[in-house]
């Protein structure tokens, strides 16, 4: 019985160093079971307070002082960090600006008024390091846009590019709601296509890098081209459905650097069957601006809030001015008769016939109050040829209609489209096009409807919500003539 | 008295017209008023029996009787037809399949069975003609998939395409729910890029077309191509988010005809950081799956069912059976012996090392009960630089995943990433790339953390769930070598 209670007690090394692991593995498992991984946002709602929590983020601030040290770490869940405090011994020095760590404690009432909830931490693990000499963004400085821009690797890792990037994804998925709640459906149009939509040139060629590419012959046997529009795609699809929508990417080959002009941008364009007036599409228009807006200032409080505190201060009062009003809508022959009876000095001609510039669109827009202004029925000539004829004269206009906003001039464009099979093919005709766009024609020999749509950049919309200046600043990736960084 | 009586009586004829007008005019205004328009699926939902409507769409059939007229109509809103009853004299030569028409009328009961909701005509306007001799499409003739595929313009107006078109459209909103109901953002990346993602060919190239291009200098000043992946710049996003995601259109230059491969192609793509294991993305891919499968079976029941029922018959099976069972996890070494017990013959080696074919993955599938199926840990040196080194040996592999189905293949691909600096910077020194991802080791030189992530071919997502055989017939224009049709 003694050599029992021996053998029980005086196990062996061996045996004390397997009870040991399991010891540990069991603790570990505890532990991890009651350690709940949460992100920032979820961990600063408040609805977790006094439970033992993982936080995994990156360091924004460090504050150590003599008995406690405190770091701020974000997530990207939200523009706000949530702060921890931990007994100074677990300082670290790898614990920089910018540093990756994963906390675990509990979540606890802050005495700070600045945020209700702070994270006691009982263990703080480096997951990687950041060198803070090296790292391009220094702790509580405030990087100018211009600067972040040079490093597109790295400016989501900054409050005011996380802010946007945040909205913009807001924003996608308000306008996806909206068109879907309305009875739109979605279309992939495609990126690669044989049309030419404007008829213009600025276009992108695409043909295979090196081998892929047999002899002179294009890959698609017919020159292929980045898309300008999904718009005569939509037509197709008008003629099936009633309401088609599409939300993607479109290409311009412009050699410009301009604060509104991006060689690869995204547009929101829809297409309307069975319309009877420019009002069935400014009404749509008006609406989408509307809904995505106010769910993005909803949602995106804080986020919105940086832009319109520290990047453009005063511009959420042109936002709320913008909502309470509804669009005003003039003429484009009205639209002329304020721009001559004005007194500014404009460079580009204010002549009926005369394309409406940036200059134009700004002080039609200041005129009206400051708020988005539908200007319709241009001169016919202007407008591509699927634009309704609208057969007046001496004036002779077609339905097409813009869509102008503060800061930005052009938001939106679109038009009733030429449902007229005779009137469609004589345009066609004149300007040579008949055969190119057979298919076209197609639809209208094909049980024709009234129809029209519009298609809205969705850069200018986030600059125009958000008093951005430069489109560069409103896009994950910008690419414009000489720059196209990864 | 008399006079006043005879001139109110005697009114001028110009006046009687006048009146006549006013009252025309207030007639037409106050039945627009009391025809609500309504589209077709809200129509046949019964809400709005015994209303005066109006609806629009086109004709999908006409059969004339001796009293009456009946007609079929649809407006794209669902795969459901409205029929129409109208007194024979609204009879009309221009009521054709195909033709567009107007219909105002009375909502009423059905006597039939097949639908409980008719509208009992009062007029009837054509509002676009529709020649049946020059149509493509006959009526009452099902037209097979590679005969419409062959009217691109044309081909959403059939039941078929139609349906799918629908069904597209919700599986896409499924997919966006999924991500957004889980905290992740949505990032736009890009389609020109000067990155070159899996190191591989078959890339197109992006030049302006024509006068944008100056001299032989690259618009971009470097060269410029559509992307294969965004994985790369949702690794970038990673580092400030925990959760990004992308859906949108990437690009293959090869040059093949199969019915698995496009030149133009969505895809799925997230990166999640923050992971322990491949878990981690697996749990992330079978929910995807599974929630937009679920979704889209209920939401457009009617128009999966068209598939299920006339394009694959019995394919309803396979899908239920897949939603039924959780999906296998099967390591590449596995993989690999259980194709080595089989007594099939395969065209390809099957030796560790070797590439998984289309016809292993089918055989993997089948084996293990036509349902997906998980591969992981596939040898490191078949794996891509970003690719995590599972560190074993003799055999030496990577953590990476793919994801096989029925009918299909792989469907899905994604690897925990390469986190550790200097592993990745030997990986990189070794096939000389270090420079040019010079940028992509910031992200490991600050703040690197644990990450990884998938791309989901979505048209082979469609091809999967409906039993549709060719690729080309779920996407709304399809490109591939020497096609690149409107």
């Amino acid at each position: 019985m003694f050599q029992t209670a021996a053998k029980t007690f005086f196990v062996s090394a061996a045996t004390a160093s397997a009870y040991r692991r399991v010891f540990l593995v069991g603790l570990r498992r505890y532990c991890k079971k009651t350690s709940t991984k949460l992100r920032v946002s979820e961990a600063l709602s408040g609805a977790q307070l006094g439970a033992d929590v993982k936080v995994q983020g990156w360091v924004r601030s460090v504050r150590p002082q003599k008995n406690n040290i405190f770091l701020h770490v974000n997530d990207g869940s939200s523009l706000q960090s949530l702060q921890i405090v931990a007994d100074a011994k677990l300082n670290d020095p790898l614990l920089t600006f910018g540093s990756a760590v994963e906390v675990t404690g509990t979540l606890k009432n802050s005495p700070h008024q600045k945020q209700p909830v702070e994270l006691e931490a009982e263990q703080i693990r480096v997951v990687g390091e950041c060198n803070p000499v090296n790292f391009p963004f220094k702790i509580k400085k405030r990087h100018s846009l211009e600067y972040i821009r040079q490093l597109p690797h790295l400016r989501c890792r900054t409050n005011a590019f996380s802010s946007l990037l945040r909205i913009r994804s807001e924003a996608t998925a308000a306008i996806h709601s909206y068109f879907k709640n309305n009875g739109f459906v979605q279309i992939h149009t495609p990126i690669i296509t044989s049309n030419d939509c404007e008829g213009a040139g600025e276009l992108f060629q695409v043909e295979p890098s090196g081998p892929a590419m047999v002899g002179d012959e294009n890959f698609f046997s017919v020159p292929a081209f980045l898309t300008v529009s999904g718009q005569l795609h939509l037509e197709v699809m008008s003629g099936a459905f009633s309401r088609v929508y599409t939300f993607g990417p479109t290409f311009r080959a412009e050699n410009s650097q301009s604060r509104r002009h991006l060689a690869e941008f995204f547009m929101v364009e829809a297409e309307i069957s069975f319309t009877e007036s420019l009002e069935d599409l400014t009404k749509v228009i008006e609406d989408v601006f509307r809904s995505a807006t106010e769910r993005v200032l909803a949602r995106c409080a804080e986020d919105v809030d940086l832009f319109h505190r520290h990047v453009t201060p005063g511009h959420r009062d042109t936002v709320e001015a913008m909502l309470n009003k509804s669009f005003p809508v003039i003429s484009y022959t009205e639209a002329i008769d304020i721009l001559h009876r004005s007194s500014e000095k404009f460079t580009f001609p204010t002549d009926w016939g005369c394309d409406l510039m940036t200059e134009h669109e700004k002080y039609l827009v200041k005129h009206c109050g400051n708020v988005p202004v539908f200007v319709t029925d241009y001169p016919y000539d202007l407008k591509p040829f699927y634009a309704r004829d609208n057969q007046d004269h001496p004036k002779h206009t077609a339905a097409a209609v813009d869509l102008l906003v503060p800061g930005v001039g052009e938001l939106c464009g679109g038009s009733l489209r030429e449902e007229r099979l005779n009137l469609l093919m004589d345009r066609l005709k004149r300007v040579g096009l008949e055969d190119t766009y057979n298919w076209y024609l197609d639809l209208r020999r094909f049980g024709s409807v009234p129809h029209g749509g519009f298609g809205l950049g969705f850069e200018r919309y986030l600059q125009c919500v958000l008093g951005v200046d430069n489109i560069k600043d409103v896009i994950p990736f910008p690419r414009f003539s000489h720059s196209c960084l990864l």
